[in-house]
């Protein structure tokens, strides 16, 4: 498959790195053609890695991974927005910054996930929100970690939310460990639990780690009200 | 111990059932002295059980839990300001609103949670937020779910979560199990993580679940940047 990779932080590169090693052709993006870092590691990954502005590695998949800088995303995404219409895109990015007193917080309001306004700034793509509440090496290597510690799916879009299944079980996330939240808007609550995830790897001490979930035993279905 | 429970709900009711069964003195406070379930909440615990406002439950407290309903939390707070001075007060609400779009949303801004909103409305108590990230039966008797899942602390006195732990230990939490996610500020953590735990109990079906954290085996110290 050919995939584009937007961002080449330590997450688009540890994704595109990954495609790689699936034997997926890669097209890794960042602001000009000429990223330095970028062409470093298509020069590494010979011959299926490329390297691309956004627009251009945007064009280059039949589906794409967003993993630029939270901060930057929209401006990234509304620059291929273009290209990226009809086509899958999962945005692996969090909207983290660090408030006037030095506290780490959300900058989106209550009333939309930071996926949301990337969709809006697309309005043609497949945005399915995934990946963004682990670490880069476990995002592409869940076997790092025992049990079935889980990832997250939001989208509008069934068939998107389909086809990232299939990628994400071929990163080694087994069926069982994908859980679905719901359409885009689920993705406010994949993103809010960014601020109690880096305040668990205070705990641990490191951020290779997950959580996982356990029900008591013989508990009776009680409809959630969301 | 003398212990006041601001709030009649599922979540004041099982804390202060269970303070009963451990053999505490529990006044349970409402808007008002005669709130007729929580009349009949003491007349079926007698005789260590009784009622009052939420002033007169702050008064009779050395320790107070904080249940009322995210939505009259700061209300209840400031009139119970002053008796709530020195004392450690638990704060267990939510801030959880519905959106005019129909999605569920903290009606907090992203710069304060509610624990510190409460702590400005009665600043000489000793606030910690705790038990705010599972459902009321799991946070009284935890052994209902196996392993080590997890619950939080956050608050700016040690002395009172130091407190606050020995409680939760007697609701049968094990120290191991008890997260000290740092000052009030971090409240926002596990406030917003509610969102994906209502996300979590659609998933499961019911309340009765909770988080626990799986580390890579081997993996290096990394500090957190918050």
């Amino acid at each position: 498959m050919r995939i584009g990779v937007l961002g080449t932080g330590m997450v688009g590169e540890a994704i595109a790195t990954r495609l790689i090693e699936l034997q997926h052709e890669v097209m890794l993006g960042s602001r000009t053609a000429d990223n330095p870092k970028a062409l470093e590691w298509a020069a590494h990954h010979a011959p299926n890695a490329s390297v691309g502005t956004f627009a251009q590695a945007a064009a280059f998949g039949t589906f794409v991974f967003h993993c630029a800088n939270g901060g930057h995303a929209e401006k990234v995404i509304a620059s291929a927005s273009e290209p990226l219409a009809g086509k899958v895109v999962i945005d692996t990015s969090n909207p983290i910054e660090r408030s006037a007193d030095g506290v780490v917080q959300l900058f989106t309001d209550q009333s939309a996930s930071l996926a949301e306004r990337l969709q809006a700034a697309a309005p043609k793509a497949r945005f399915v929100k995934a990946l963004n509440t682990i670490t880069a090496s476990v995002m592409v290597h869940p076997e790092q970690i025992a049990g079935d510690h889980l990832t997250f799916l939001a989208g509008d879009d069934p068939g998107a939310k389909t086809d990232t299944r299939a990628l994400l079980e071929q990163f080694g996330w087994s069926p069982a460990q994908i859980v679905d939240l719901g359409d885009l808007t689920a993705a406010r609550s994949a993103e809010a639990y960014l601020l109690l995830w880096l305040k668990l790897w205070g705990h641990v001490g490191h951020p290779l780690f997950n959580l996982s979930i356990t029900p008591a035993a013989g508990a009776e279905a009680h409809a959630s009200p969301v």
